[in-house]
């Protein structure tokens, strides 16, 4: 009876981590990369409009500008924290930008579509949205692929667009390290590091209401 | 060597489709249920905040008076559309909200997490993300388990809020209908219906920059 249990993707959303330090930097055959790009391109979009760009970011020069602009934002984020989630913070790792074989930096134009976009008059987020659904089809295509991603987050969307030249409404949602990892680790590090348990799912379902 | 192009999760990514018109109504077992949002749950989120919520919704009445407001939505998106569009939405199906079977209304609670989310404080949209990562994970479970998923986004956040007595704080990201189908379509309804084609990969590809 039950045999869709056990589909592979099951296995796959289990594995999948959020990488930040087993990165080995080996390279990503250009095949693989070009899978893992259309799976993104493949997620659903709000009136079929497509709206996310992918910007694949190899050169050094560019991932350490980025990376030293991350690590004064963690220094602002640390500067924010009293005195014992500081010591916690202290120990974690936030980016493997420099370790991880690429960035790939994934964007979102509200334009794309014109002024008549299906299902977006009521909710203006909503390509935003599709967006994120984009990320998430190639981060689970990636861990199919043994390869990490992280997400960096640690960043002012205006200094991503001028280091890469996004044009003025095009909005960078997520700096994404891609790359063969050593392994994946069976909890999420910030698990591990003791700053937040995950959620019972349990806590998280409701019926018919609230 | 190249082992991993068939992945089945590629086929699930190809597969999936945002479904108005082929749910059966037939039920969803308690366990398939359980495996979509368990699927969901497991989804990356920021500072591990795991920021959503999902509302199971089955009662008739509630479904009705959803689809009344969505009916409402639309005729207020076909008064702005130019008469060719208009032609070209009147046989657009935009929601199976009574014949699926059940709904399930994602939400996000910026609170979660408390005041110090690791990963948030320059990007204040980065919870939403998280919620939408969910989002995709239960779309693909849902398709590998031979699920329709379809997303309805003509609808007002507060009415909703309202509808499913969520507290003030919490916001409704995706009303999805989902249950199982008679088939999944080769191409997506609105490209079907020619209301939009989709881009070439090409198209939204960068190398170093913009």
């Amino acid at each position: 009876m039950d045999i869709t249990k056990d589909h592979p993707i099951y296995e796959t959303i289990r594995r999948r981590r959020d990488v930040r330090s087993e990165f080995t930097g080996a390279p990503i055959p250009d095949a693989t990369l070009r899978r893992i790009l259309e799976a993104a391109h493949s997620a659903p979009s709000v009136g079929l409009t497509q709206p996310w760009d992918f910007v694949v970011v190899t050169a050094t020069a560019t991932r350490r500008t980025f990376q030293e602009h991350v690590a004064a934002e963690r220094r602002c984020f640390d500067d924010s924290l009293p005195a014992e989630l500081a010591t916690r913070f202290r120990d974690i790792k936030i980016e493997g930008i420099l370790e991880s074989t690429v960035g790939i930096v994934i964007t979102y134009d509200p334009a794309r579509g014109g002024p008549h976009v299906l299902g977006r008059h009521a909710i203006d987020d909503a390509g935003l949205y599709s967006t994120c659904l984009a990320i998430e089809n190639l981060w689970l295509a990636a861990t199919a692929e043994q390869c990490g991603v992280g997400w960096v987050s640690f960043y002012r969307e205006a200094f991503v667009q001028h280091l890469l030249a996004l044009p003025a409404n095009v909005r960078p949602v997520a700096w994404l390290c891609v790359g063969p990892v050593s392994r994946f680790q069976d909890e999420p590090d910030l698990e591990r590091h003791r700053w937040r348990q995950r959620r019972p799912i349990e806590d998280a379902i409701h019926y018919e209401r609230w």
